[in-house]
């Protein structure tokens, strides 16, 4: 049996990591359930499967919790201190972390100080803290499994020499605006943007899917998970989201992982790894399926290109981007800008920051907090 | 390095094979090479290739060829003897057998039994014998390494546990008649069946194709080569023969193996294995490309569901099947028989066998020849 603590439980991945949990036949257990500040989904988890602890980052959240669930021998915590107390538990053997943003890289990196494995389902913090994040979980011996659909692809699709690969090919479905000119794209509502063709997200991946700034941090995501120069990192459209990315060896041979567009799968194999999990879910059909490829169009979507220069540039440059995605996509939620103004001002906050390389924590939170205050600002005066 | 003799050196496996080992910069080498009776094409590739010894089926061709070659230290060998004393030589790592049609049932088995590496190219061997040829490798400790393109695929995505498969998908081009009617499938002439739409290919294994019989087998190879049911074995019709198969594991992933339709990889692959070598073979290019999947036509192509009937009941009843094939396919070359009757005259054979279980190589032998017997017959008759 693994013990799990599931960061960002009530957000989408959160949820299906729960369904898959159901789903396991008493393989997995929860000992801490953690959220930002949704008290009634959290309460409603928290009687369902009784971990030992649940944390609010939200401080009246916890209040309110703790008032909710005093019938139960569950301990309330709150804030970062009882997230990251919540991933170093003795007792954990996995931490989920499906927060959004850039929120997940403090606590990952202390469940990686504690030799915790990582089903990583926040490529933030990948994107912000890349370097940091694999040579600390190189030195304590962590596995980081991904939970992102593309990246467990590639992950089901490596053999055990990674010398022979040549590149590995990450597939997007090329979102609700695929096939758009620029022009057109300059016309989308949040309406519109929210409406993705395959998957059911959260609204913040909804919204970088749509700008393919998800892809882009999935590109940098996947340099860092694989040790990949970017060069050999492709991006390949594919509208029906069946195949989910592959892997091309110096051979020619390429290696693929297919199935339903259904999240529970890729968090169910960074849960069950090495081996695999019988489960009843709708298994894919391909009878009377086309599947198409399509090169990406990198001028009507140029936060793709960007996020390409930004990865290779490296240093503090990613954490950066991200930031200001992060600010911008929430403006853009609360129809603060318009959408041709996401991928401007995140542009515009990239070309003035000052780029410093030789990482640690707190020069990536610098540059992090810097990029969304000037974002902000940039906002303010849209 | 590694040492090779190659059984069936002049045929289409076999000139591929020899060109994976020009491109091999000097870690293959070759022993021996095997072939029936095509002595000017073996006298280039003696030369070429400068093995220790060349073997030819065919008397007269190996007296031929003995004199052609008199200038270098070769060793001309002939018959099933000398085939088998090219296989067991100490020398020789891996026996690629490239023969085509049951002939290498017994050379299989003596390199078997001499410890030898198998890289199969000759599916009618697993067919005739599966269960004699599986159980000595596993007793010999020996390496059956596929090279049919649809077992390497499957290969190339099996994981450590073969218990979380939940099946297998071979894939099928579905033949130049892909979609006709069985009505439209009596008209078929011997030049519209040689016309295979993906891959070049040998005759028999052409016409075979075209049958749907070649899937057929190779639903039978599978079922020895990877100690699974029929009832996990599925036929997909996919007619660009991008996706070379998959496999479908219990958790619901599917893995496949994309390639272009070279079979150069696959052979080098069963030569590079467990690594993969760097080459400079065209690579595929997904870009504009439209992948289909459809359900195969048991009524139109009675072939595969006869294969599955037959594999099913096992015994000695697989290697009839494949013998009356091979017999009337050879008839269908020689204009002696319309396309319906190669079905018509295999499915008598069949039904007439009486089966026999325990299998020795001495009775497998038995209903091998008296299938041929009793498919001349039927052809005469016809």
């Amino acid at each position: 049996m693994k013990t799990l603590t599931i960061l960002g439980s009530t957000g989408s991945i959160g949820r299906q990591t729960l369904d898959v949990v159901s789903h396991a036949e008493g393989r997995l257990k929860i000992y801490a359930l953690a959220a930002d500040k949704n008290v009634r989904l959290m309460e409603e988890q928290a009687r369902l499967f009784q971990p030992e602890v649940v944390v609010m980052m939200d401080e009246p959240a916890a209040s309110d919790l703790r008032g909710r669930l005093r019938d139960l021998p569950i301990k309330v915590a709150q804030g970062m201190e009882g997230i990251i107390n919540s991933v170093v538990a003795e007792k954990v053997d996995i931490v989920v972390t499906a927060l959004s943003g850039r929120v997940g890289l403090e606590p990952t990196l202390s469940a990686i100080a504690a030799g915790k494995t990582i089903a990583l389902a926040n490529k933030e913090t990948l994107v912000a803290g890349g370097d940091l994040v694999m040579s600390a979980a190189e030195k304590n011996g962590c596995k980081i499994l991904p939970v992102d659909s593309e990246h467990s692809a590639i992950f089901q699709c490596l053999e055990e020499s990674p010398e022979t690969i040549e590149k590995i090919i990450l597939t997007a479905s090329g979102g609700p605006f695929f096939g758009w000119t620029k022009e057109k794209l300059d016309t989308v509502t949040l309406e519109k943007a929210l409406c993705h063709p395959n998957w059911e997200m959260g609204a913040k991946i909804t919204i970088d899917s749509s700008t393919m700034m998800n892809k882009g941090l999935e590109v940098i995501e996947a340099h860092h998970l694989f040790a990949l120069e970017y060069d050999a990192i492709e991006v390949l459209i594919h509208p029906q989201s069946v195949i989910h990315s592959m892997v091309e060896y110096q051979d020619g041979s390429v290696l693929a992982q297919l199935g339903r567009p259904d999240m529970r799968l890729p968090i169910q194999y960074a849960l069950s790894y090495p081996t695999r999990w019988k489960n009843p879910f709708e298994r894919l059909n391909l009878r009377g399926k086309t599947l198409t490829f399509h090169e990406p169009d990198f001028e009507a979507f140029p936060a793709l290109a960007l996020a390409y220069q930004v990865g290779r540039r490296g240093g503090t440059l990613p954490a950066v981007m991200n930031a200001a995605n992060e600010v911008v996509v929430l403006a853009f939620l609360q129809k603060k800008v318009s959408y041709p103004a996401i991928i401007n001002i995140v542009k515009k906050v990239c070309s003035e920051h000052y780029v410093l390389d030789n990482l640690d924590l707190g020069s990536i939170l610098d540059a992090d907090n810097w990029a969304r205050q000037r974002a902000e600002e940039l906002i303010s005066g849209f």
